[in-house]
């Protein structure tokens, strides 16, 4: 479900919408139980968050921490 | 500033921050002005993002999102 945004391997493939590939499994579980708990909103995840288990919260946190990512600055010259 | 926790170029380097490497521009900049309207909250980002001007979220991310990132899922085999 994620990946319709997120893209397959965390990087978004919609607009107006964060990558988690390699992103801090701490971070990402936080942001879900912001969702789920109402702390954070967005029109979509509120209602996705709403249906996560903890154990949800904690698989889908791990999977996208464990993407390595690489990032190469862009050339400004 | 940003850069100490989120990264030189995106990549987070502190914990439970996300990384920025490649995030879409509208992403950023609506995140950036949610901590400063209050929408979003968190510790030092409301306080960061209350002295942004328009312009400096503007080109904050532009900059961020113009790092290109490649992502590598893991060998779970």
């Amino acid at each position: 479900m994620c990946t319709v945004c997120h893209g397959q391997y965390g990087i978004a493939v919609a607009p107006n919408t964060p990558n988690l590939a390699g992103e801090n499994a701490v971070y990402i579980a936080e942001q879900l139980k912001a969702f789920k708990s109402g702390k954070r909103t967005h029109e979509q995840m509120s209602i996705i968050a709403a249906d996560l288990k903890d154990e949800d919260i904690k698989d889908l946190a791990e999977w996208f921490s464990l993407i390595s990512v690489v990032a190469t600055p862009p050339d400004l010259d």
